[in-house]
This record gives structure tokens, C-alpha cells and sequence, in this order.
């Protein structure tokens, strides 16, 4: 049988989350020319948002795509499609180009369950511009049941690609990952699935490999792991694991070897024990960047004991 | 249903393969305090092996555990009970106390599948001495089904209390665990199971939860994943994600607050890409190991070419 997986890697808009998307030209070419030789899929270079929509004071070129520059950077596109990652309330639709007039591929919409509505108006305007889609649902761990399926029958009507599970928290362990991937499938069995995990508990590979078996075929990954807080499943883990002739481990270790270590050095993200407490507790992570970026950064019993203590609140500590 | 898990923390004996068990009494007397408070059941405090079979010429009290310097340093003991792992042809029975006359409660009996008669013989004499006892049969990836079967006849007549399932080179996923418990279970059911995982490929903790989901009753793991090479499953995420009242978190939090962030800058363990490749290529992670140790540390490309090409075998590069 056909191996049918697509990974995409996230590394520069994940990761951008942890850098401000202090990326340097050059480094985003070897990653995309890296992962083309790696026979990986999809590259995710950035967000599609609108710099006006967020009063952004400074330039940002990979967290809003401009498609002058993409072409300039990348001119020619090899094996890897890019996609792009947007958010609710925060597209301009004079900013997007009709799919053949772009380098981009796929648009991805990031929305919170009870804006689906709004994500599947994003969803409708760039798949009739021609583009691949998905919806991300984001948060999961703490979407209630009936609000899923609420939200699902609007889902399965639209004309989007695929439905991502996202564990934003990284608070799910292999059984909820496959007592989701069964929910979303029996709900949505017109559509392709994706996932999208964090590593704060070292089971964001463990969490991708368990989906890929339960039948989801859009595998999201980061060289290295770099993404916001514990960061994403590895695309190096992905490539060299799974059973598909085109995959080549050596490519991306060359992007390792050449730009993670020394990026890992400046920058952090991975399994550190306030974004393992968070990820426990289902919390979004914002509180432990914090915690990690004060002078109290190691004092990891003080973190437990503020995050677990009932009367200081997890919102209260983020202030 | 009660909740029948039993951790045991490896740190000193596994640890010890990382730094030569260059562990400080303080240390090894605060890490059995706080395993105590974690309500974690075992601390494997060392190997039991023969100074003298193994022509020691330095000493070394957590790789010759000697019995009274134990009631020295632990002159009463709390919660977590001590165990001890020994080799094949490294034990010398006078060194041997019998059990009410040591601070030891468990002796672990590592072997390979081909000495697997000659560690039942030291089943029976540290089971006949009061002792619980287990099995360790190492490098389980490389064992062919029959040897397994054959031993396993042996094995199952034998007093034996506990037989673990070892991913020596971190090698498996979960699938490939599954896979493994239900063979053992099989085959042993009249055994206890355990098991010891590497963190080779960010699995040893998947991998553990796999385990137990499917019935193994003691897992190993250490501190903040002190182990050779890529280190174990984190005793941590263990106490922290099993569901078991006596388990807490906070002293283990301690632990790696006070100790093991200073230790992991003075050593190297965890998630590093040689190891990776050696465990993606179910090989011994001692050629990994020594490339870490030379100049070359950090060239992982040249790192895949050597123990990929045909040309110069695993085993050359490790002379």
C-alpha cells in the first residue's frame, strides 16, 4: 500500500514563535532546500497575517508573507510545497494573490473552537483562490465535547482539505491522541486529518506515530523540535522513522548540524520542566515563557508550587 | 482497581554509566530522600559486582556496593526500598549477605539471552538468600524469537520474581513494546514484567506507558533521564503522569533543581543526534558514545555516513 503521510514542518513559523522570526534569509533557503532533498512535503514558512491588521511597527518577513519576496527568495520551487499559517481576524483579503500567481500551496487557518464559523469563511475564500487548505483547531484538550460536534457539521459542509488536531498544550499521551483521532474520524469521515503536538511531555513523536496509526496523514514536525515552549515532534524522528522510499534522514541532519545547535544555543525550546508542569496541568504554556525568561527561571519547586496552589490562579501569574 | 506499578529509579546505577558514579554520599542520600517523599517504590542504589573479579584498581561504592558502608550512608531506611544490579561472572557469593542482614531488598540479574542459564543460577542463589529478584535480558532487539522461546522455558520454572523487557540500544516504539509484553506475557504468565527504556529517539517514556497499558508492572526510569547515552524514561514524567495517590511530584522537582541541572552541564545524556542514529539503527550506542568524545562531536552528517556505509562496519569505528 501506498505510503499517503505528508509532513509538514513547521520550523520557521513555530519556531518564529520562539525567535520573533529572527531568521535569516539564508538559513530559510538551506532549510527549504534541505527538506526538498529530504523528500519532505510541506514547508510552513511563515504566517500570512496583515502588518496593518496588527499595527506592526517593525518589518516581519516571516510572520507576514509578503509574494515579491517569497519569489525572491525562493525562485525556483523544488520538491517541498509551501504553505502558510493565518489567523482569525487577522487577514487582509487585498494581501492574497489567486494560488498561480503565488509560491504558496496551502493556507492553513489557526482558530479556537468557537470561531469556526469565522475559520470556515477563511477556509471558502482561499480554496475558491485555489489554494490547499486546512483547519486548526487549536486548544483541544479543553474543547468540550458537544462544542466539537457542534462545530463539526459545519466542518464536514466545507470544502477544507483537512482537520487538524492540535495539542497546543502538549497535555494529551498516546490514549487521548488515538480516543481523538476516532472521534474526528466517525465525525468527519469526508475529510483528511491532520496533528499537530508539543513535546512538553516527551510524547510529541510518540503522539504523531500513534495518529499516523489511527489513520491521520498530515504529520506536523520541526527541525530539531523548534517551536514555541517544549517545542514540536522532530522532523528528523519522522523522516528516519517512517517506512516511505522518498524520506532522507541526511539533509536534515546537515540543517542540525549547520544552524539548530547553534540556534538551540541563543534561543530555547524543548523539554524543560516548567513547560513539562504546564503541559500536565492542560495549561497554556504563556506562564512557564514567562517564568523561564525571570530570574527564577530554575527554581522549578517555587513554579509548582505557584501553578498548583489554589490561591494563585495560573491567569493571575501571567499578569 | 489498585493501582499495582512499582517505579524503580535508576539514576546511581544507570547514571553511573554517564559519570563513572562520580556521585557525591550527599547527593546519593538527598536523591533517596526525595524518592521516599515521591512515594517511589525502588531506588537501584548501584551494581553489586566484585571489586576484585573485576580487577578495580580505584574504588568505586556505587559500582562494589559493599554492605556496610549502605547502613553507613542509609542508617535508616524510609518509603523507597534498595535494589542492586549485578553482571555474569562479576559476583562473588562471599560478598553476599543474606537479605535481613542488608540494606538491599532486590538484586536485578543482568544477561544476555546467551547466559541466560548462568543468571538463573544467580536468581536462585540471591532468591534462596531472601531476596526479590529479577532478570534483565539485555539487548532484546537483536534476540531471534527461538533463543527467547528456549530461555523462556528455563525461565519460567525458575523462582524469578520479576522479567524485564530491556531496550538496550532504544531501538523500539511503542508498537514494537506492544509487541514484546504480549510475547512475554504469553510465554511468562506466571511472571511479573518490567521495563527499562532509552531515550534514543524521545520514546523511553511512550514506550514505558505502553508497557504498563498493556501489563507490565515495573518500569524503570531515572532523575531528569540520567542513563548512558540518551538516558532513560524521567522518573518525573513517571510520578507525575501515573495515576497513583502515594505518588508526588515535588520532591523529584527538587531533586533536579538542586542536583541534576548542575550535573547535566558537568555530563552529557539525552536526546543527541548520534545517539538517535544508533538507536534508528538498533545498534550499541558505544560507537556514538566515543564519537561524542572526540573532536568530531558535532558532525553529524560525517557521524551517518560512517555507520551507514557498507564499507566500514558499526564495529571498526569502535576500535
Amino acid at each position: 500500500m501506498e505510503n499517503r503521510n505528508k509532513i509538514i514542518d513547521c520550523t520557521i513559523r513555530d519556531g518564529g514563535l520562539v525567535n520573533n522570526w529572527d531568521f535569516s534569509v539564508s538559513f530559510v533557503q538551506d532549510l527549504y532546500n534541505g527538506l526538498s532533498e529530504a523528500g519532505v512535503e510541506y514547508m510552513e514558512i511563515g504566517y500570512k497575517n496583515s502588518p496593518k491588521l496588527l499595527n506592526a511597527t517593525e518589518p516581519n518577513p516571516w510572520r507576514f508573507l509578503d509574494d515579491n519576496f517569497l519569489k525572491e527568495i525562493i525562485p525556483e520551487k523544488k520538491f517541498t510545497k509551501l504553505s502558510a499559517l493565518v489567523d482569525i481576524g487577522r487577514v487582509d483579503p487585498n494581501d492574497i494573490l489567486p494560488r498561480e500567481q503565488s509560491v504558496l500551496d496551502m493556507i492553513r487557518i489557526a482558530c479556537y473552537i468557537r470561531e469556526v464559523d469565522k475559520g470556515l469563511e477563511l477556509v471558502k475564500m482561499f480554496h475558491d483562490l485555489g489554494y490547499e487548505t486546512s483547519l486548526n483547531i487549536m486548544a483541544l484538550s479543553s474543547v468540550p465535547e458537544h462544542q466539537l460536534i457542534e462545530a463539526f457539521e459545519m466542518v464536514k459542509e466545507s470544502p477544507v482539505d483537512v482537520v487538524y488536531i492540535v495539542d497546543s498544550f502538549g497535555s494529551l499521551d498516546p490514549m487521548d491522541i488515538e480516543h481523538q483521532v476516532k472521534k474526528f474520524k466517525a465525525m468527519l469521515p469526508n475529510k483528511q486529518l491532520g496533528i499537530h503536538t508539543h513535546n512538553n511531555m516527551q510524547l510529541a513523536f510518540a503522539n504523531t506515530l500513534t495518529a499516523m496509526r489511527n489513520g491521520v496523514s498530515f504529520l506536523d514536525s520541526s527541525v530539531y523540535g523548534m517551536g514555541r515552549a517544549a517545542g514540536n515532534c522532530h522532523t528528523e524522528l519522522l523522516v528516519t522513522h517512517i517506512q516511505k522510499p522518498s524520506y532522507e534522514v541526511k539533509p536534515v541532519l546537515r540543517v542540525i548540524e549547520e544552524h539548530m545547535l547553534e540556534m538551540r544555543q541563543k534561543w530555547e525550546w524543548g523539554y524543560i520542566i516548567p513547560y513539562m508542569i504546564s503541559g500536565t496541568l492542560n495549561e497554556h504554556p504563556r506562564v512557564a515563557m514567562a517564568y523561564r525568561n525571570s530570574d527564577d527561571r530554575d527554581k522549578f519547586v517555587d513554579f509548582y508550587d505557584k501553578v498548583t496552589s489554589p490561591e494563585s490562579s495560573i491567569s493571575s501569574l501571567s499578569k
